[in-house]
């Protein structure tokens, strides 16, 4: 069996974004934070550069424009964040659990990368082709498989390639208590030794690592079969339906 | 802008699994199948040796191991599907949808994708590393994104790598109406020129097709910072948490 | 503040019909029904007419028809639990969770409850007002919720009505471990001193009750505005829209 | 079969509050706004005082706690907004679909409706118990289902009582195209003469006012079984644990 004792690749190249969508505005401590500071450390490790943002410290406009200041918002900080997007190799989405579900912030955020859907990249892809995407999710007792599902439906559909196990986070059993990080009575923190939360939030790291550097070693993903322009001019790349010119 | 006249790359090394979750068992006309057959068409032009089950077809057993003869059940016939399982470096998974959801037998056998979790390939990563994943939908009036979202999610949690836009459907206006390939009054049958859901079967079987091309080339997700049994037997690959050990 | 000692009304004209939709057939321990016997030994205390069915024990064949053996099926079991439903003023489903969803059991009997959604009423309206619905949800980590979304969506648009806060459940903390009921090493049982899995099952209970009482003295939901036959035949029941006749 | 005349109550007496969670604030038309007024107007025509409020035209500032100014916000609309809920005997959510999911502003309405779910009424329980909710959504392709299972839940879990088939609203065939009331080329406007839409919003409607009649006239629901301060000081109310106590 391989256990290789080093990574197969360098790293130091690529670019991560980290993006947290709490709801609470810095520096008020964030559980999520706590969480996705792990991902970032493994990644720092390898020499990846690593922005953390925390989207309630801007303002990103409520709509499905690129700049919501064209629209009649008095302010937009989302361009300005779309382009440290474009920029990152790497985008990891981390979100509190509310009554089950992702933050409103998070769903905000979505809705924007959303906004950005028409951008094609030189080749006629998606701007979002070559990318690759996780989330991290953290609450006190239910909800990250749910806000995973949503999350990284969200990002694949957008034109990025979700690896291998791109989720994990912690929660604790059902009903209030301590969320990630919170310090137990016994000097302990909450989800500190659970082994699950930490190997999978390894494993993700890693994967998304790998499959960057596959997309970025190949020049994205190859340009066939899936430009919207030549499909728009009437390519078809096989597509067999006779009735479907 | 670059529209190559040629794939990138010959697939014909490559076996796709394409299982049909449709509640009824053949010969019954499935429209699931009618919309899978467009991707099967683009993979079997390119050399792809392509399979297609229809589960229903098959009696698989209720329950979370991999054989449940061993458990009490007087037929599985999971253990047979596993193998083209194994075997496809693609899968793809079919449903309707029946309020909103995808269908109890896709539902089946995602519970019995999830009893083979416990496997490890040579390198001690999970089964399913190395393949890629897809989804196709059609209902008649609502669901093609929950339903994707829970399928896809299923996928990469067990293993899989998740393509851009590895998901697809047709569905029609709110309400009662047509399904996919329905003969309409006029001549033409729904969906058929839905230029959303064509374009989208298309793009989703590329990518299927690149990232099975790449993962294959490269023998698979690298084996580092993913591998169970190291994590198991103490290795950290970098986990920055000092309480941690 | 009123804290009334004893219950407001007499409920042992009640029938309560509890589905359990855990992949095991009997007698095969289920965690699930550990649960459930809580919510149903309240009830009968209350004199209610408990019928308990594990879906499993059945065999209810695939498809979106009343009775399958119409369409090929060799045996379907579904008419007969359907009768149960018919019958029943509540109705509660139990599923375990796998990989975050609820089982494919639950999905199956959904399936052959919307089978049924075209019957009407002696006044016009769906077969399944005047009943009450609820859910409790077992399983060891996660998704409780989520699998509380999927099937009380259903049950409210099959017709029937659902009282605050009818979802229930337990699960343990992120990653594998006990599931509901089981053993723990010290003498305890998982879930069993889970305040909140606790009160939220009774508060549960009672509200099925209540609503099932106030449902059953009033006749059901009063028929107007809501009779499907009614619409068909024309009344609008003071729809404004002039263009939609 | 009953058809009755006339409705079988007055409802002058109750309130309803609707509330758009469009992204767009006013004056924008809104497309989710058009379907709201179909319910209004048949609430509006027995007497019913109704709301209209767009989330989008106040600010509600992010956070879980009932006046988010207590804890840094500089502005925080929401205390306003809650008293116009408490009013209210029937509140319905109207949200657009984005990528499949509800309005980051639905959600946004949803995490301060929570923040009060510590509000007890004068019995004990839940301030929400004893109201009833329901939800329009409206898209232009995909997602009715799936985001009225969220809202749906979330009210219910807070306490409201969802009625029979209290989600209505409509979306068009797969892929971009008009949104609700848009003009369509022939001076038609998308969704008016869709029967699935306009029947499932009068029903909804219809069912609203006759649960919220219900519950009126029973002064809520009965305070037995469901109050936390009951439960708190150790009531059981038939709770058959011997090892819970």
């Amino acid at each position: 069996m391989t256990q290789p004792s080093a990574p197969p690749a360098r790293y130091d190249d690529l670019r991560a974004l980290f993006v947290n969508c709490t709801l609470k505005p810095s520096p008020a401590p964030s559980h999520t934070q706590t969480l996705m500071e792990v991902s970032q450390a493994i990644m720092a490790a390898q020499g990846v550069r690593v922005t953390h943002v925390r989207a309630e410290d801007l303002l990103l406009a409520p709509g499905v424009y690129p700049d919501m200041t064209e629209h009649g918002a008095a302010r937009d900080d989302w361009p300005a964040l779309f382009e440290q997007v474009r920029e990152a190799d790497v985008l990891v989405l981390g979100t509190p659990i509310w009554l089950g579900e992702r933050s409103s912030t998070c769903s905000r955020v979505i809705e924007r990368l959303y906004a950005q859907s028409g951008d094609l990249n030189e080749h006629g892809q998606y701007a979002y082709y070559g990318k690759v995407g996780g989330v991290l999710v953290t609450g006190n007792e239910d909800g990250i498989k749910h806000v995973a599902m949503g999350v990284l439906y969200a990002l694949q559909h957008l034109g990025y390639t979700v690896p291998p196990q791109a989720d994990a986070g912690w929660i604790g059993e059902a009903g209030p208590g301590p969320s990630y990080g919170d310090e137990l009575g016994d000097g302990r923190r909450a989800g500190f030794d659970n082994d699950f939360t930490q190997r999978n939030t390894t494993f993700m790291t890693w994967n998304l690592l790998h499959l960057a550097r596959m997309l970025k070693d190949a020049g994205g993903i190859p340009a066939y079969g899936n430009q919207r322009n030549a499909w728009a001019a009437g390519r078809r790349f096989d597509h067999p339906n006779p009735e479907y010119r």
